[in-house]
């Protein structure tokens, strides 16, 4: 039911093309994934996700499981029905926002138990309960449930979320059950390369149908990312995907293809469009600043989404100007279009053999003052 | 560049389908026309806006005075190209909405002074500046600046209103030049019917291109608007367009359209969808309402729309108790096809010869007994 093909190399890095066939249909990778946390991409339907180049999108285990609950989605016949969307989905395990959002009373080696933060009851979570709240919910792609230590934390620390996580994770492949679903592996280790090069090869012992490199994207430095990434990538099977977890910047993405990277997801696309900030050239406009009041030009003229091809940055600055709800959706829209886009390029790119030429400036420090 | 054509009558009411042409293309008749404030239907693009059937939409000429200006409107080349929508659009004058918004300070034969709300500015409004600004906004109908008094206002208020929205008619007529709008004039007179009569038969007089009745829906009674289109709509000229400003429910349109009523246009589909309820069979459905939480099956199975198409009840519960973006924009489009719907079916019974039959229900006081 899982199928990774890998289509075209770049001859000078790393970067690879491939397809990912799913039950609900192939994902040409390099490609970002959307995150559509509680099962709605916020502010776009399905056709216009379809619009952006989306093919494979995220969703949320801990947030769908408080709202509107797994049975609810698993009685709608699991999330595909249940958002009305028929390409892949991936949900992730919840171990992230656990630990990143909630006021946690104990983590064990059996699990961890937390507070509801809507009506303040107890939930406990462990690897086996993070699987079947997934294969309730029914996503294509399904996460182990690891333990993702802050970005402060010590080497011990680390270590023993470490070994937790690949304890964690022997229990989440015990548990799962669906064929139509692939269990991804997470590699944790934060910023300690022996930590980081154990949990590679731990991870990478199960066999599984893909890989991810949590814990990179919490207020981690640039440098932290791109050493990560260098260190933990070679070290996976050169025949599955890899998933960078959290990650949706240009630079970093360039790189992360450069070294053989498959996947990602951010919510900042999303979340910066609803704040009214559009992504153009590598940059961050506000689209509230008054310099474009008069600015009858397309967003991004090289854009063919729908917020660059109908409309102006006057009309987008009068809809966030007036808080008009069209105005988020509108920069929503391009702005996954614009990620998406960056990484279909790259995908072109590998296959017509100028990636490393086209995408080298991407990789340097200085990425941020080159314009794509 | 302006026709009305009527297609079809019915033989039993007043009832009639036409299409009335303008430069941006025909409107079949009778239709409702979704609300566009500030130049954008809330929520909605305008491909969407197209899937809910709409052909002629509203802009609002004192909240797009207020922002952007109309001369950033005017800079974009207009309107329609400002708001990326090809299709007709009419403006109302602002005499509504400074009437029933604004802090006024001076009304005289001349013009209102009233209070700009975003800034405390003075602004002044006269029948020929509200002219001059939807010149530039350029909509395909715009309409004549006239007083709308409450509707709480007394016989004699409610006439010297009407005097001076006739007086404001012909400054109108005097100033406005585009011969690629259409100027329609307002017929107003409270729920007096002898004001009705006379402003009626004084704004008939001018022979515009088509003629709308204003003040019905503020605050009044069923039984008064009932009243009061039987009244007016025989005196108005059988060969233009009538259009009942402010008017969305369905047992009301209903009876509007067996008087010989042409076009509607309400806040209410948008207003009510951004609230989280839904207009299904004539009800209104709060769909944070718990009953909807296990319910998998579409808001309305008869309704062709995407949120009935692809959704279900309970995902739309989901997102409004969830506060989603989508959620509100999908009851929006929902709300707006169901009306439009609604006006469409209309004009294809009256083509089919069974108007006065199907329809007869809704024109009675316990239509909103009566599922459609």
């Amino acid at each position: 039911m899982f199928r990774f093909q890998i289509k075209s190399y770049c001859p000078n890095t790393f970067a690879r093309t491939g397809l990912f066939s799913t039950p609900h249909g192939p994902v040409e990778t390099p490609r970002f994934m959307p995150v559509g946390t509680l099962g709605t991409v916020k502010g776009l339907t399905a056709s216009q996700l379809i619009e952006t180049g989306a093919q494979m999108i995220l969703a949320n285990t801990y947030h769908l499981h408080l709202q509107p609950g797994e049975e609810i989605v698993a009685e709608a016949g699991g999330l595909h029905k249940f958002m009305g969307w028929d390409g892949p989905i991936l949900t992730d395990s919840g171990g992230f926002q656990v630990f990143s959002l909630s006021e946690i009373n104990t983590i064990t080696d059996e699990g961890v138990s937390f507070r509801n933060p809507r009506n303040g009851s107890q939930i406990h979570l462990t690897p086996e309960r993070a699987i079947e709240i997934q294969e309730a919910l029914g996503a294509d792609v399904v996460m182990a449930f690891d333990q993702c230590p802050p970005s402060t934390a010590i080497e011990k620390d680390v270590d023993l979320a470490c070994k937790r996580t690949h304890d964690w994770l022997e229990r989440c492949v015990n548990t799962h059950k669906r064929s139509d679903q692939a269990l991804f592996g997470i590699v944790q280790g934060g910023c300690f390369p022996e930590l980081r090069k154990q949990s590679a090869e731990i991870v990478s012992s199960f066999n599984l149908p893909g890989i991810a490199i949590g814990g990179v994207s919490v207020g981690e430095s640039v440098t932290h990312i791109h050493t990560t990434i260098r260190q933990v990538t070679p070290l996976l099977p050169g025949d599955r995907p890899r998933y960078l977890m959290g990650v949706g910047t240009l630079r970093e993405m360039a790189m992360a293809v450069a070294n053989g990277i498959d996947l990602f997801d951010c919510v900042l696309p999303t979340r910066l469009g609803r704040h009214g900030t559009a992504m153009v050239n590598g940059e961050r406009w506000n689209m509230r600043n008054a310099c474009f009041r008069h600015d009858h030009r397309p967003l991004d003229s090289s854009c063919p989404c729908q917020a660059c091809r109908k409309h102006t940055r006057a009309y987008l600055h009068h809809l966030v100007r007036s808080d008009e709800l069209l105005g988020l959706s509108l920069l929503s829209l391009h702005n996954l279009s614009h990620l998406i886009r960056f990484t279909t390029s790259m995908s072109h790119a590998i296959k017509d053999g100028c990636f490393s030429e086209d995408f080298a400036p991407w990789q340097t420090d200085s990425a941020a003052h080159y314009t794509w």
